[in-house]
């Protein structure tokens, strides 16, 4: 770089992406609740869907070639709502469109803010020019909200026409809306209406029966002595007016978005005409300022600050901003993998919300964490029916989900993957400790905990060795899978079996009221002392599952550039034979179950897998990053870190179009972190242990514990620890107790130097990081 | 019973099935190439599909909730064909519909002749009264040839209308045939006429391709001073007669049914007017005469005759006839799961035709065994370019298939179960030891052979113990998968290894020509005496899988009656970690790798597994039977034996509505032969070990080796071996040595006591033989 970056804001031009769908990803604001693509305002040229609510979807039918008992048989589906906060410009009667070259066009995400802004200048074909400028945001304050404020200024005279909430334009209604795909989500028009200021549309999905409803009122400002007429008829509204050069006309839109399933029409648009009305005397500073507020909180105790890597430095802020853009409004709908920055996934939800973006969460935002945990917490009856479908007693969390129903289509990598459930016990313990909120404890945490205990319970069996075993499951890692004592879900299940009987125990009398008996109790401690946790004594290695170190190796010299991901070339049935990691496994166990491993066995069971990880899964450098940081691998951890940062904001053959990856951009929070910050939790609390990346020349973080909020500042040699609120922190560096207090706000300690083990581990052949 | 059975005949009062269709499967006549099912004559009320033909499929795309690599786009799915063959009947104009109640009407299967004959005397609402009686049967002497006779006699004056070959009664052509459901086989018409005696059709499937021909001649005759009326016009003959008391109207209808993909219209008409062009001088008597002939052989040389249980006897010999129908023209096709008794398993044929079907055949049958074996050949192409997907070299045998291409859905009880290409090698060997058919040795079994061992070959991996392993493979049991080295897999992956090395050492130059070295056979010899078998120490008990003993035992008290099959009420991943057996494993590898177990290990494992096989397969029966019997559970071995004979002709559960079992039926011969008879096989010939089951007072059964047959007569204390053809025959009776010559013909040796090691091992609550 020869200039230096602007380390808040993301130019379009940034981002190393060559398709317009993977920008529009990329540029997305959004808040959990909807989300607008970085789509260009006036819709065309289309770059995919443009609008998405984490409620609205309908279901599409799942068949199978071979069906059996339990299989869903329709799968939730995202499905894209109106675009009501679109802008169309015509200029003396021509309709804008970026294809027709305008002198100037650039579109800058604004990460302070979360603002996209957009600026143009465009000289018609007869000659007239404008000035454009729009900022597009999904209110972090109101998660109804989406604004759009859309400024055009005359540099010779012009007509300017505006025709804005241009979603019911040719649809009079659901009478005669084509019959939809079968195969595919849809919603269908019920209502639309524009009348005068107001717009308003509702749609229904067809097989789900969600309905979604948008209200838009388009306030006009205009330069003094400018006529605007209002035109349009019962489904088009047009704004329209003479500017003489210098004269500028501007349309602030407040977009209201309403969703929910058996609702009625009528409902659905009062709710969002209330919303509109909350608004109706804030002007689009005050309601920027609201929204900026909440990420003002985030910056100043979340920020993460690089001395040395301007690149990066811009790449984690704008990975913070994916977690808080998918978390902040997530209540009763849960974090999407994709947040609502495309279609992928079908838009679902899968473990690493809870294992990668809810953690993140904890520190920078935590209301976000807790509107996902407390939709999990809700959706415990669905959790429950599909325990029973599986045979088992408590909850099974889905592997793939909207609403909480299972929509997997492949269940040896889906409902197998038995882990997702401890990954929701684990991360409502974790939000319970660093928040110390005892009423989510008691009302969220130790639901979650009971059931999922009493699935894990049933679950497992014990073996003739005195142990506790977990048969036929799936790991995280999806090129293998049904195989017995997958480490990590062990070590997770075992977790939650502690923290439960840890919770019931301190809460009996809640506990009691769930029918939980003293014996249940021991029972659960004795499975998680008891778990079995596969080893290799010849290669002093843990074992991803039992017997998994006696498997073939994959012929990984084999493999061209184009064969990965592998699953696009290989059978399954190859993969599963084989050892080769889609995604680290035991590795992610060292991270997340810390205290199962001496610090040498990390070391050992990362030199033995790295050289298998193929890493066709953007969950997998994060783990990869802290693990290699704990043990001294620190320029790996930092390629690693590297690699999950700039995940969407580079081409690596990932797929950004139908949405960014939240959890990898989670994950370059984690890496950092908890690698490099050597951030730890256990039910006494937080542990550190820093140190700093030789590509840097200093490192510093903002992390909570309960109502304090603290900083972390790392150099070569020291880590500085400093209270920004609230009344005390105690933590551990290195071991060492710290405690921090208005009184002894700051307190430094020596970084010990970790030096590296031994020679780096290599990647198979061709898949290094990505740095 | 409290009369004598006809021990040759099967009324269908004696179907114990209460649905039309199931009893309409059990009366389909069938040459293994063209098979009628037990509709009646005037195709009303219909009981499913009619007429179905080997060849003619149609492609039936797959689809998948979550597709991945290799997994196959489409499904063969067998199509019905247009039902050429029947005759409606008209008296006085009254349409005949058995609905009408017809004073008599019965239907018998003669299972020596294999032709199905109606009665029925009817008075039609006017007062008329007719006899009616019809043979029909599909031709063991030329396949392509289904053949009627209907013959109507007057006992008052009545007009007569016979309407033969009403398949393209209102079917002008392809152009006007209704679109087809994209998800279901079809054929469409695409000629049809009449034209004086003969008929014509040709039908395409819609996606597949093929093309079926049918034509047929209506040959009449009549009463003398009858006269008949040949009328109709290019879509419907009628022959139509006024009979006087006494006077008589016969149709004797040959239809011959070809059918081929790629074929054109012309070209299969003209095959089919050459098969009717070949039979024009032969009458039926001739006809049925050398059908019957193939028969005779059949039951000259192959019968099993029973002394003390008249049900079984007659079972026994249906199940011999439905391995025979199933086999006898099976060339270029194969054999089906249902025979062409019906579309279950959509038509598919799998890993049971070779390993229950062949075998049987081999001594009933030899050309019907050989016909689908050189099938199987004829279709390594399509096995070897399944192996590249799979990432294998060699051969795969698909699981289910109609030509040969893999059309599971489910690769987990569907590719993964890898035993299906040792079946196939084990079956060709199997098949030229007991013909020594040097031809076929060299120009079907040393290919196949080396195919598949080139594919376990490299399937398998070293372990460090020095063994041989196949990791992550599903073995003959379904409510297992995708486990470590499945006893039943590796022990036949092993003979198949064996025998590659055996038959590449006996015929060298033909080895090199296939590219075998000195090298490569020797890898194979390695590999098959280091398999892997797992084995439990403790309880002294093969291993379905590694670690299989350590699973959960299935919680059998809580299932009830209505919960089996436990795939419909339960789901995979219950099934998979828990020690629950749809269908015997090892037990089926202590029969068929017989010399891999000692005698009291078969004991051992036959007495674990019994009370954890559930039998929800009909292929479960017959093995458990045999190692039943050998051991010494002699009334357990009687009570599976009665199970699998009787399996269609009751109803117990199982589906019969859509096809028999055909290798449940084979099984019953191999539950007398293989079970009682003790008969083994190895590469240096035939091995018995006779012993009478309590419930019979003699049981005899005959068996081919090479050029000559010979008959076993087992009484409660002889086994008396007689040579009834042929020049010689070497075998052990009870390890002993017996010479059969024309000199010496008979030879009689004592049968050794066979007490019951201890008690008669229990099976799962509810799950006791359907003896």
């Amino acid at each position: 770089m020869t200039r230096a970056l602007d380390p808040w804001s993301l130019p379009e031009a940034a981002v190393q992406q060559p398709s317009p769908q993977a920008r529009a990803s990329v540029l997305a604001v959004s808040n959990g609740w909807v989300g607008v693509r970085g789509a260009l305002d006036e819709l065309r040229p289309a770059a995919g869907p443009a609008t998405l609510m984490a409620a609205a979807h309908d279901d599409v039918p799942l068949t199978y070639a071979e069906p059996a008992y339990g299989y869903p048989s329709s799968s939730e589906h995202l499905v894209p709502v109106p675009d009501a906060w679109a802008v169309q410009l015509r200029v003396d009667d021509h309709p804008f469109d970026v294809r027709l070259e305008p002198e100037r066009h650039e579109r800058t995400l604004d990460l302070r803010r979360a603002v996209l802004r957009r600026e143009l200048d465009w000289t018609t074909p007869s000659g007239a020019r404008v000035e454009v400028r729009s900022d597009r945001f999904a209110s972090l304050a109101r998660r109804e909200l989406v604004l759009v404020q859309y400024e055009v200024r005359a540099t010779t005279a012009a007509r300017v026409e505006l025709r804005p909430f241009p979603c019911c334009a040719g649809a009079p209604g659901a009478a005669e809306a084509p019959e939809p795909d079968p195969d595919r989500p849809a919603l269908v028009v019920e209502a639309c209406a524009h009348d005068g200021e107001r717009s308003t549309t509702v749609h229904r999905a067809v097989r789900s029966g969600v309905r979604v409803g948008a209200a838009g009122v388009h306030r006009v400002e205009a330069a003094d002595g400018v006529q605007v007429h209002r035109g349009g008829g019962p489904h088009v509204t047009t704004l329209a007016a003479d500017l003489a050069p210098g004269q500028w006309l501007r349309l602030v839109l407040p977009v209201a978005y309403v969703a929910g399933p058996d609702r009625a029409a009528d409902g659905l648009l009062a709710d969002a005409r209330a919303v509109l009305d909350g608004v109706a005397d804030l002007g689009w500073d005050a309601l920027l300022d609201e929204h900026a507020a909440v990420l003002a909180e985030v910056w100043e105790h979340g920020d993460v600050v690089l001395d040395g890597d301007e690149e990066l430095q811009r790449a984690v802020r704008y990975g913070i901003l994916q977690a808080v853009q998918a978390g902040a409004g997530s209540a009763d709908v849960g974090i999407r993998a994709k947040g609502l920055t495309g279609t992928g996934y079908d838009g679902h939800t899968f473990w690493d919300a809870d294992t990668y973006v809810a953690p993140v969460l904890d520190h920078v935002l935590p209301a976000g964490a807790q509107a996902h945990l407390r939709w999990r917490h809700a959706t415990l009856p669905a959790a429950r029916d599909r325990a029973r479908v599986l045979g088992l007693e408590g909850a099974a969390y889905p592997w793939r989900t909207i609403t909480g129903r299972e929509s997997s289509g492949y269940w040896p990598a889906g409902s197998a993957a038995v882990h997702a459930t401890a990954d929701v016990a684990d991360a409502v313990v974790r939000h319970a400790v660093v928040t110390r909120d005892e009423t989510f404890l008691r009302e969220v945490a130790l639901d979650v905990v009971v059931e999922a205990a009493r699935m894990y319970a049933g679950l497992g069996r014990w073996g003739s060795d005195g142990r506790f075993h977990i048969d036929g499951v799936t790991g995280p890692d999806e090129y293998s899978a049904l195989l017995d004592d997958n480490a990590f879900t062990n070590l997770m299940a075992a977790r939650t079996l502690r923290w439960a009987a840890l919770l019931t125990s301190r809460l009996p009398q809640e506990a009691g009221e769930r029918g939980v008996t003293p014996d249940e109790r021991a029972a659960w401690q004795r499975a998680a002392e008891a778990i079995a946790v596969p080893y290799d004594d010849e290669l002093g290695v843990t074992q991803q599952a039992a017997r998994y170190t006696e498997l073939a190796v994959w012929d990984f010299a084999a493999e061209r550039p184009q064969d990965y991901p592998l699953h696009g070339s290989s059978h399954y049935s190859a993969l599963y034979r084989h050892q080769v990691l889609k995604q680290a496994d035991v590795v992610m166990a060292a991270y997340l179950a810390h205290d199962a491993f001496t610090p040498e066995q990390k070391r050992r069971d990362l030199d033995y897998y790295e050289p298998l990880t193929v890493r066709d899964s953007s969950l997998s450098a994060p783990p990869q990053a802290v693990v290699a940081a704990e043990v001294g691998y620190l320029d790996l951890a930092w390629a690693y870190t590297r690699e999950t940062a700039l995940v969407d904001l580079r081409d690596d053959g990932r797929p950004t179009a139908d949405g960014v990856h939240v959890a990898a951009h989670a994950g370059a929070w984690t890496a950092l972190v908890a690698g490099f910050g050597g951030l730890r939790w256990d039910d006494d609390g937080l542990h550190l242990r820093p140190v700093l990346p030789p590509a840097l020349r200093g490192l510093s973080f903002g992390l909570r514990l309960g109502p304090s909020t603290f900083r972390v500042q790392v150099t070569p040699t020291t880590a500085t620890y400093r209270l920004t609120g609230g009344p005390r922190v105690v933590l551990t560096h290195d071991g060492g107790r710290v405690e921090l207090t208005p009184a002894v706000p700051e307190v430094t300690r020596p970084v010990s130097p970790r030096p590296a083990p031994g020679p780096t581990p290599r990647q198979p052949p061709g898949r290094e990081p990505f740095a």
